[in-house]
């Protein structure tokens, strides 16, 4: 079982790093070693495992393991942090009989403490005994903080039924675009050469992870690793074959971004947010994230509140080029405002009942372009303010 | 009674807007008529009482009379809205026997409704009646929306006796830099010039409403105007009464910018942030509206949690200069972070001391130059989601 990629193995232990009754690390271990891409946090405060793995990425080396740890972030941990991350990495490579330059670990959960690095270590040789054991659920489920479910998905191109992708996050909390706090490590056997691989990476990462916004903040440790352990294949194959990667991995990416802010900390609304009709696209962006961001837009969905003033207000203050009565909002097919005007009492029933879902779209057109730009928000509740507040006590 | 600087009248009524049990509108008159200043809105969607008002301060006429309703916003409300604004002014005027020009209204509470000119314009008879029968006090209550108790104060300069400064101010939720849904309306008998008034406004407000932030978001109406009704003075005198109009404007307005704070929507902590050392200014402000505004920080004031964890992503993110390792963060005397890393458990259990209260100081060091910048934040609370939840419903 769970050979779900060719050459990926998995497995999970429970280290008591934060808490003594679940899995919190795991390891995966590519044989052959991986070639890889990565993209890392743009925060100026880096985890120690961002600083070593951005190091590594730059070093061209392939991967034949990553650990990953949850509970503990090792962030702002100094150089201690950092000869831990080495020391785990080094460790690893030396039971798997690799060189040093071939383990990655990432990390997530509390900042500021210094990893328990007996007890990880002594997980280390249970992680190696196990592989093979756990699916790429389990691991999804052992990185997990405030998730409320493991994320994670398996797929296959339509092209070349041999090559499969398969991807796992985490992330819950403290989403914004750059990816805050999430983690996400995707597998392949595709046989992409290294900067297909960068690019399509960084453009998956660009159009689902970095389009979604919990919270507005972003974390120390925020990584993203594409992982292909598939044999390098003629230059002809290499053109269709990135075509195809590309289009499975994005819609990957993008369902589980989506996943990810369903997931998000006291969410009981999911908000596709559609702006059009801007001049620029940098537009288009603002005031996505204005109202995506606003605090008072935000409660106003948590209570299924048509108040489109509020939106008004944040696409106002977005900075970007508007005028107020170029302005439509439409909940899915409810219009709520035409040419900056409210629509009535019956339009703001009919958003009302939209905004009694789970998910929806809020789609605004500004009526200055051609430009758009989509993320998924969430709205603000009493438990996230509940889940926060309580995190560490 | 009630006149409490020379010249100055005021008057409320209830007229029905949106609540049939309080003041909702009041009046200001000034005879002799004041010279003023303003300061308005930067949000690009702003309010028909806002458009009117710059209108009004480019063409430099003196102000005889302000109107100002709570309850609706006059906001989003098209061409119709500016017709509205301006017949009750020319109202006002006409019954005040006036020049039109010599009015002005300030609006704040639900946008994109029409105002309901007849109660309103009932109500101005009354209001004119009244006049002199109302405190400032009553005024600052008339215009109050989610505040949980009026804000005004009365102070004289030092040098000249004579010499009276009255301001009252609403707000509470939607607090940003800029403003965002506030009035203010300040009073004085000074004799100052008018392009004296409008330096001394304009900097009042930047050192003071532009340095609170509850919650990132700024409003359609925000208006801060300062009437002086004073004879002018030699050019001597001038200089000194600048300066001692100054001091006492600028510490009302930092007095009554931290009362907003307090009186914020659910807010149950008002924390004064202290940015120091940054290369440049720039740099400081960043870093403390990144900190003030952050929701998970601002969950972990409410939770009296010192989770610097978040401070420091917060200051990672804000796109400032700065190095982890030159950072310190100190809650009161409770040095907690030092050189970016964490002082122990008991420095910890001395900043969730200082965090029990309702006002302490957070003061982040980040040792690259000179500069500082100052704001003030609150914390997130379960009361703020709840108010802005059911604002409408």
């Amino acid at each position: 079982m769970a050979f779900e990629i060719p050459g990926f193995q998995f497995s999970t232990a429970c280290a008591g790093i934060r808490w003594t009754d679940r899995p919190d690390m795991a390891m995966i271990v590519s044989d052959p070693p991986a070639r890889w891409s990565g993209v890392f946090t743009t925060n100026r405060v880096k985890a120690a495992p961002v600083i070593l793995g951005m190091e590594r990425l730059t070093e061209g080396h392939p991967l034949s393991a990553v650990i990953i740890n949850s509970g503990n972030a090792n962030a702002c941990t100094g150089k201690r942090g950092i000869e831990d991350v080495k020391e785990l990495c080094n460790k690893t490579a030396h039971l798997l009989k690799v060189p040093d330059n071939q383990v990655l670990m990432a990390s997530t959960g509390v900042i500021g403490q210094p990893l328990p690095m007996r007890k990880m270590e002594d997980t280390l040789q249970t992680l190696i005994v196990n592989l093979g054991e756990s699916t790429i659920e389990d691991v999804a489920k052992a990185i997990m903080t405030t998730d409320r479910y493991p994320k994670w998905e398996i797929s296959r191109t339509d092209i070349f039924p041999d090559i499969k992708i398969a991807g796992l996050v985490k992330g819950a909390g403290m989403i914004y675009p750059n990816m805050a706090t999430m983690l996400g490590v995707f597998f392949m056997n595709a046989g992409l050469p290294v900067p297909i691989l960068q690019k399509v990476t960084r453009r998956g990462v660009d159009e689902s992870f970095n389009r979604i916004l919990v919270d507005g903040d972003r974390s120390t440790n925020d990584t993203v690793l594409v992982l292909d352990n598939g044999s390098l294949m003629g230059e002809e194959r290499t053109g269709l074959l990135k075509k195809a990667v590309t289009n499975v991995l994005n819609s990957m990416m993008r369902s589980l971004a989506e996943r990810i802010v369903d997931n998000g900390e006291g969410v009981t609304k999911v908000v596709t947010l559609i702006v059009e009709g801007a001049r620029k696209w940098e537009d288009a962006r603002r005031v996505a994230e204005s109202v995506g961001r606003s605090p008072l837009v935000k409660t106003a969905f948590y209570g299924e509140d048509p108040n489109w003033g509020r939106i008004m207000a944040a696409i106002g203050y977005s900075g970007a080029d508007i005028k107020a009565e170029d302005v439509d909002i439409r909940f899915n097919d409810a219009l709520l405002v035409s040419g900056g005007q409210f629509m009535g009492k019956v339009a703001e029933s009919n958003a009302a009942e939209v905004m009694k879902n789970r998910a929806y779209t809020l789609c605004i057109t500004i009526g200055r372009g051609e430009e758009s730009y989509r993320l998924i928000t969430s709205d603000l509740s009493i438990d996230y303010v509940k889940i926060n507040a309580d995190y560490r006590s």
